[in-house]
């Protein structure tokens, strides 16, 4: 009894409001974000010329990859799970220990990044600056006869910008244009009765703060964490609490991909971040209800 | 001992020469490959937007893919394992089941196949005829106003022919220019002396004949063999040979994916298609003789 009675009043402190419809709509240089998704899927932008950013953030799987790590340049296996790009324009900030203020300065990440595409900036504007293509684009696009890192990275982030998918089935119920299942409601309450949303919140549900990873039970692998970044100690498996939209698609979960099933991340998110061992019927009932976030997927067919 | 004689008279049968180098270079156009090059990243030639002749045909993953089946647009599986591009110039059929007669012609395979880009040809002519870039470069190279279906397969078939892996230490062997380790000259004796060699000869080491893949043990997973084209009883389970090129970059093998690494690969070769239980130490040596066929990858770097 005692326990319906602190679920009933979660359910009642945590508002459905706390979670924000994205914009149906963005604004962005559509010139510029075709240039950026050729950029995009151009493995020329590597050190062997075999990885472009579309390797690891595929269309078909949520812009993000199925795989637990990413392969990179010469198959050098990354160290975390890659994170769909999808919204990432809401993130307050980029890659999972945050180490990016926006998606321009994200995009030299994994340009730079040994494990992914090993270029530097120079290495990278060579590289542009010899394909005619680009010199066209460029010249029309930015007005320069020599292209710039930055210039690429605007691109790259204008493209990045435009991947947002409006619409999914929980944002029309905020807007009372639909309506939940009733195993979706009832996910929904457990959502916020057990404290998900304390985390999960906002236009993304999630993506707006830095979270510990095993705030209940320790957690053991965490790498690439905040500390990486800060060297304070409090940031020690810290990451920035990944965006829920579109989560049905981008199994694995986890910033090191260890959880394969929606189901199993759920579990375990309950076990290491509520210290609760959720039962198979409320597994359900959250699944269904997450399933609610995935939107309309961005059509790159717009792009003529 | 009588073993031994007929592994030494069948190794002294079959001439190291029955297999070929392929030539260093390979004449192309290198402006209609750029082109193609572009084609073929282009997630916008698929139905969903989302799957480009690259999202199968990995330059990561040989050229091919690492899962048993490829994904192809709104997540529909397809039935065959994604083979290799790599040097598909020198088969003398293309797909599996050999149904293309040229890389032209099986452009529009994955194109039109409802598991991978599902597009037919008006809908190809269409899209591609809205993009500038396109418009732009058909026009410079194809001396056109309208791009047909027919341009869009020569341009990327164009791009496939310059996908060629020479210097594989087993070409440069038969120039005399490298020498085999023990181990490998160990497989390539058993190579011969086994038969491997009967099927997996010529320019390619493969692809230049069809065979009955279970030829001494039926197999039972035969799904899209030339049986489904030509309708001869006898075609059932006939397979063009796929070449051995580069064979340790793509994993898994056969038509099924069914084989996971190179070992077992070999293993099952020998008991299906030999009749023989091939010893640990054999199927090493085979490994190693085998690993001699990958050859220096195609850089899209001279594409500028």
């Amino acid at each position: 009894m005692k326990k319906i009675f602190i679920l009933i009043f979660f359910n009642l402190l945590f508002a459905d409001s706390m979670i924000k419809p994205i914009p149906e709509k963005i604004k962005y240089d559509r010139q510029k974000a075709k240039l950026g998704m050729y950029l995009f899927t151009d493995p020329r932008l590597s050190k062997d010329k075999k990885i472009s950013c579309m390797s690891c953030h595929k269309p078909s799987e949520g812009w993000a990859d199925k795989r637990k790590v990413s392969i990179g340049v010469f198959g050098r296996k990354g160290r975390v799970n890659s994170p769909t790009v999808l919204n990432a324009v809401f993130n307050f900030r980029q890659f999972w220990n945050g180490r990016a203020q926006d998606l321009k300065e994200q995009v030299f990440g994994p340009l730079h990044s040994n494990f992914e595409m090993d270029m530097d900036k120079k290495e990278v504007e060579k590289t542009v600056n010899t394909i005619g293509v680009y010199k066209k684009l460029f010249k029309k696009i930015y007005h320069t006869d020599y292209i710039t890192a930055d210039m690429i990275a605007d691109a790259i982030a204008e493209f990045e910008k435009s991947l947002i998918t409006p619409d999914c089935k929980f944002d029309l119920y905020l807007k009372g244009k639909a309506k939940l299942t009733p195993l979706e409601m009832k996910g929904k309450i457990l959502f916020k009765s057990y404290g998900c949303i304390t985390c999960h919140n906002g236009v993304n549900i999630g993506g707006n703060s830095f979270q510990k990873m095993g705030l209940i039970i320790s957690y053991k692998n965490c790498i690439d964490d905040r500390y990486e970044i800060t060297h304070n100690p409090a940031d020690r498996c810290v990451y920035k609490v990944p965006t829920l939209r579109n989560i049905a698609l981008t199994a694995p979960y986890f910033h090191d991909g260890s959880a394969e099933t929606l189901k199993e991340a759920i579990k375990k998110m309950g076990y290491y971040n509520l210290g609760i061992e959720l039962k198979s019927d409320e597994i359900n009932a959250i699944e269904a209800f997450l399933k609610t976030f995935t939107g309309k997927q961005p059509d790159l067919g717009k792009f003529r």
